[in-house]
């Protein structure tokens, strides 16, 4: 049976890449070995490496304008600590909008003073805070562009001289954004741009350098990018398959034209959950997330037969998290429009019959 | 053409193992999905996981006492870092045997006082250093059981009563050992285990939490192992592979099993590289690898020839590592005696023809 996979991450990947993923792992490009069995120096190797770096700031729009990017391991909460330990010399100001918030702020206190610029913890993390003001001694401002979890996303991101760090874990490369207010960006692969085990790091050069501790080589930037992002074996099969995704997003049209998609694909269940006395949305309405509507049943005793029915049409991954609980329907980049029709057709019917 | 795939690591898995992850990627066993759009928290996922973790526990004779097996990111690079952070509160000792173990001192040293017990700095590292006295008052001792690059292999271990720490990367699950005599085990995957993209760290439960510094959550060990090496999104794809890698390993007889194979490869190599006077050893005869035999050729003419027929035999990845120079053929536990005995052949007609 066809399935429609709503995972909020590990998540789904376009067919095509999973296909040429799967032959890579049997031979890659005629040379006679596996992806996986060939050594990270080989020129193939290098060739994917460097490959995936540059579309990664292409698709960004951020070819030559001092960034690099690179594909570390560790995920994104592996950066929660890295970020800090590169950039916090004195003080660092924190958005908190969520766990991802909440657990950046955690590491990152252990390595200086880090203040709660705004946050949204008084209502359960179902709105973006705003109107805050900036403190100007700040060595950066952390923000997560995407809560998974709650389902709200930054629309406008704040104007200030600080430095912007952006966890974008769960909406890169998904909406057109000006990339180069950003001076340290980071996200996990395994959302909009691969399998889980790589990590992508889009780091300003010039921001490099200004803290005065002593950084172990693995968490040091300016060590990954001197090295190219090989300075110890990268995880091969992450980087090859993030690669593939960035070009089948590329030959899509980029970020303007997947964007417009996820629009279709945002309107589509969020005017259900609206128009359906059956289904109330968590997020505020101005903060809803184009990746992950999070939303709830009003009437719990339609629970079994709505769950039964995602079952029944192929529907996987659409239980909200432990902390919010309720429904999350994720819709990344390469989850068809189609797969959100059969979620709302089943929303509706549901009315109907109720 | 069949290639011979002596690359250092990454490097050959065996053959069945990669068509079994070609197809997962394709779908895993008959749910409808990827292995790689699915959930990490999904029971297929858990189930994965928490069957590599108990094979490299059954593998390594280590099930029942007190071990925990976890699968991590960042290669055996991070674990220069997190071995030191997580056990080093005063002072510990490192066995210099090459490029691997001073990476591990280097970070080390950024957390506490190191000394190092013993090296063979002074012969360029082609021989395990002897006899040294290990002081009594060490945190640990760090070993690297397999060197890599220089082709040396530790054949004993010191007995001490201070715990042992030891970077088995090059040569886990090849020979066997007495595994409980180590406090902390760890090793990229990409030789004897899996592709790159993650690390088995075996560590004793009672040797935790006895540093008194604040570890950050995802260099800590006691975090993994308390979340069932699930704290983050694991590196699924390279756990998964490691996972039937381990498999292969237990059907084919276990860590028993293989060392003769081992062996006999090592033996069919060394024998040819001794008698033949157009190739000479690098490492010390005692202390020679039975994973990657490093030689040189001593007639400098005949090396074009040599490359020429290794190419056409389709002999991979039979360079030296930059730092030594010459030859390095590793013979990882899925390399097939078979091509061992292809290279040899090859040598010994040089001489005949020579
Ligand atoms: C916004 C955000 N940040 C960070 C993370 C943590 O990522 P990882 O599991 O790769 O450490 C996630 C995971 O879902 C996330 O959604
Ligand atoms: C013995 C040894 N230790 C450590 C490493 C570093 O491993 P990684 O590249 O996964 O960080 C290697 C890599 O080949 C190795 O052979
Ligand atoms: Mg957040
Ligand atoms: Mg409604
Ligand atoms: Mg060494
Ligand atoms: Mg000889």
């Amino acid at each position: 049976m066809k399935k429609h996979n709503f995972s909020a991450g590990p998540c789904i990947l376009p067919q095509e890449v999973m296909q040429k993923a799967a032959e890579a792992v049997v031979e890659l490009d005629g040379i006679g070995l596996s992806l996986i069995e060939i050594s990270h120096r080989s020129k193939e190797f290098v060739g994917i490496m460097e490959k995936a770096r540059s579309l990664a700031l292409e698709l960004l729009g951020l070819e030559g304008k001092g960034y690099q990017a690179l594909f570390l391991q560790g995920g994104a909460s592996m950066q929660f600590l890295m970020s800090a330990y590169n950039l916090l010399e004195k003080k660092a100001g924190y958005i908190n909008t969520g766990t991802w918030s909440l657990k950046a702020i955690k590491e990152a206190r252990l390595v200086g003073e880090i203040i709660e610029v705004a946050s949204s913890q008084d209502q359960n993390f179902n709105y973006i805070p705003k109107g805050y003001s900036i403190p100007n001694d700040l060595d950066y401002l952390h923000l997560t562009s995407n809560n998974t979890i709650f389902g709200t996303q930054l629309k406008e991101f704040p104007k200030t001289n600080v430095p912007l760090v952006c966890d974008m874990s769960s909406d890169i490369f998904s909406r057109q954004l000006d990339f180069s207010k950003f001076d340290l960006i980071y996200a996990g692969a395994q959302k909009n741009m691969g399998p889980a085990g790589t990590t992508l790091v889009v780091v300003k050069e010039d921001i490099l350098g200004k803290v005065s501790r002593k950084v172990p080589s693995m968490l040091d930037y300016a060590v990954h990018a001197g090295k190219d992002s090989m300075f110890n074996t990268p995880p091969v099969f992450a980087v090859y398959v993030s690669m593939l995704t960035m070009q089948w997003l590329k030959d899509l049209g980029g970020i303007a034209a997947i964007e417009e998609i996820n629009e279709r694909k945002a309107n589509l269940i969020y005017s259900e959950i609206e128009l359906n006395p059956i289904f109330s949305g968590f997020a505020a309405k101005e903060d809803r997330s184009i990746m992950n509507a999070t939303f709830n049943i009003t009437d719990d005793s339609l629970k079994e037969i709505f769950d039964e029915k995602c079952k029944e049409a192929g529907i996987n991954g659409l239980n909200g998290h432990r902390s919010v609980g309720g429904y999350r329907a994720s819709m990344y980049n390469a989850l068809p429009l189609e797969s959100v029709g059969v979620l709302v057709d089943i929303m509706s019917d549901l009315e109907k019959k109720g």
